[in-house]
């Protein structure tokens, strides 16, 4: 069961998991959200006394852009990553995206760390807020519905699958790709039409949208050449990405690069689904 | 069989009309669109020149939206309904949201006067792009996912029935009102929650959207007063609406109020309904 | 508010509609349901006992076969339709598919009659168990899986819209005959292909499945020439139902004549269907 | 490329494959299945000869039910395992669910094993027809419909997906069991009730169908004691099954054991997906 808890920093999702975990009964006690109007909790005049205050320290997700300091956009005060680390010995450490480096600052310290980004349950959750995403932009960024489009969606791992679903249940005509047999079987019994890696190339013409989810290069220049010029491509993959970026520049194509979606487009049931993880695994410490 | 069709001013569904049935082997004559850079058909020098050349005549959709001049957001010149009328005498003059003095001034002709927007088949057809629209303000103005979302709509019309669908497909929880006992048991048929007009009243509470499709008020103050502050509101009826604005104002509820969405949001599609429309329209002479 | 109803014979539905206002606290009369074990209610001793206790009275659906006894496959004894009919002047009297002749009897009286089964809302509701009754036919009729197949749903009615829907989502390739264009629209907007009555002839081919709701002969002869040995034709249709019966002896196609599904496949969530509409119709009176 | 291949034996499902590779233009050598009417590829006269003909030999999957003679209905003679093993030295001999002992006749010798039911993406396809066939029993086997009842499947595998798909797609209130977190994501992802294995015994109430699909037992006396009398247990487990048999028996509960559904209800569909993975292990041979 959790009763206290310590958050630090981080965006609109942190403060929105303040409040619900307040709102559940949670003891909760902030630092590097001050600039918020409507404060959840009990708000820390130091880092120091934040920590000190519980036993389970929840970091932002990711944890740092600059490898320096914590995401905390609410915050006045710049945090650094060394100052959180050095006082969150004997304690349990949550965070996202935590760095080799940071690791490393961890070493010889008895802290529990946990990665929310590497949770599997978060990930599938955050690939609902990531389709959503995927979704506006292609609502917005052609010319007609996803209603009756046809659209190609490479990769049939978390965000494939649900992506899939959800264009499936809009009226799309969804064919997915994907390397091995299985998937392919799996796409077939959700209802879309399977395109083998194989025969990716020839199965780029006709197609409205193409919405990437592999996290390396498959539209080459050798396949973009058969995207047709009215197509929309949406990479969703982390850098470096799945399209070739010069080729596409090259080639005057419709392209888009949708990056961390889930916190921007539904920071509250974001906040929900690191709930529901932050739940989980206090279960299993 | 569809020979030749004359297509008189209009915005981007009408230019994209031009292009798909010139695609199809139709001989265009276009006037009034003659900022677009690719032109369609034939670009006839006078309005009187484009309506002689076929005996089918479209016009934009909506007519005009100002009652003198036609809506042509592609031409330099301001074409007057009252010209289109003139000269169409004799022929067959498609156009969509014909006002009653524009009925008059063809009294004593020999018009065969068709109103696009009075098609079912194209009222149905449009209710798609509109639903993708009120998903993509959704998904923008809310800071939750569509998916789990409890989401009520007001009216199980066309919009209503689509809408519902196409959220279920994204995985909301979709209610909808309706009056009727046998709305009702279609709504129970397709998997929503059905909520009969007389409990609408207790049935506004907890709703992540509203989206209203009658085309009367029905989100009175009384029934505002049950709204959360967090839910969001989307009016898609037209004027005057179904929502009480000056009570959503009192009450500071976030409220959308959309209208003409498929022309904006998904032009090319729209001009397909169009076409398929004319194709029946014109089988039917 | 319904208090007091009395239930006269009826199948295993109106057993349960007893026994389910029972449980929802309304009291209850039978007659001519003597032999089901659990009884629900208080088991009356005569006919006029059971009509005399309530003003309320519910009759089989439909309420006869053979046109002179009513339908109580429950009884010991032969209730006749004339001794009803005498027994509920003054009352309101709710049965099924009411023929000429007893109306007849009851002119001249003050009878309140309603016919279930012209209630919009239970046709709508009976659609449902009727199209898991055809897809309980195609998974037992045919050596392939309803997922993936190939199913052509003649008419577009109510039993056509309920059926498309759940074969849609079962994973079929869903094609809907009608004849309007407004029906082609919705057929297209819920994403099933569209096929107008006048291109029929040619999409009866490569058809796995081939079902109809249609009342009157669509199927005749020269189109059951295209129809492949290996379909199976399912009739949903009350008499003369819509297949040319004739026809496809002579040409041996498989063939199955479906009727009265709800009863026998669901008689539970029948009786549902059947409370809830009743409880509209006291709502109405 | 697949040119020639020999199949010995096996159901229609065999049959059937032996009817769609001819079509598709491959060479066909069967023996064992003699009894069939219509014959496709050329029948050999002894098992050495079909084994001769060709260099990939299918068997029947399974491959065996008494572990001494090869499942072969439709032929007169009894083929024996070990009569087949010793032929097919140096050759790809593919069947289904083959034992310890028969790999052990192999060892020694050159023969290229490929035991269908072991492949990942046959299992997928498999439990298509294994939904269906489930379905098929919750309509006979209740008196309510499928839209509207609540039904829990217990494991969310192939099966399990599979089978929550199909039965939302029915208008079913769908829980799925799962003990991972991230299972439980994602049956929250496909809009199904997600309940942990830990809350199982809590949630066996009130559901109008439970569906097994674990294959070891998980409904013990214990959860037995909370299911309703009316709701029907399906069991979808090869042995032992999900579900003590004696417990139900006991406690007077509805419930099927349902085994070999794909061949038994969708034979041809089957044979098809045998054939899809047939293609693909030629290819990566």
């Amino acid at each position: 069961m959790l009763k206290k808890i310590s958050i630090i920093g981080g965006d609109f999702r942190l403060v929105s998991l303040a409040k619900m975990l307040e709102e559940e009964g949670v003891e909760i006690y902030t630092y590097g959200m001050e600039k918020i109007e409507n404060k959840y909790g009990i708000s820390c005049t130091s880092l120091e006394e934040a920590i000190s205050k519980s036993e389970i320290i929840v970091a932002p997700i990711p944890l740092t852009s600059n490898g320096e300091t914590i995401n905390a956009p609410f915050s006045e005060n710049q945090i650094l990553v060394k100052d959180i680390i050095e006082k969150v010995d004997g304690k349990t450490f949550i965070a996202g995206a935590i760095r080799q480096d940071a690791y490393k600052m961890m070493e010889g310290k008895n802290i529990q760390v946990i990665d929310m980004l590497k949770r599997e349950e978060l990930a599938v959750l955050n690939a609902i807020a990531t389709a959503e995403g995927a979704i506006k932009i292609a609502i917005e960024e052609t010319m007609k519905t996803i209603h009756g489009s046809n659209i190609l969606i490479l990769g049939f791992g978390r965000i494939g699958k649900v992506l899939s679903n959800m264009l499936k249940g809009m009226g799309a005509n969804v064919s997915c790709e994907a390397r091995k047999n299985a998937d392919l079987a799996w796409i077939k019994a959700y209802g879309y039409n399977p395109v083998p890696l194989e025969k990716l190339n020839e199965n780029l013409e006709n197609k409205d949208i193409i919405i990437n989810t592999i996290p390396y290069v498959v539209l080459d220049e050798s396949n973009l050449n058969k995207v047709n010029k009215d197509t929309l491509i949406i990479d969703l993959a982390s850098n470096p990405g799945g399209v070739d970026r010069q080729a596409v520049k090259k080639q005057k194509l419709k392209f888009v690069w949708a990056l961390s979606i889930p916190g921007k487009i539904a920071p509250i049931t974001s906040a929900e689904y690191i709930k529901d993880t932050l739940y989980n695994v206090v279960e299993e410490l």
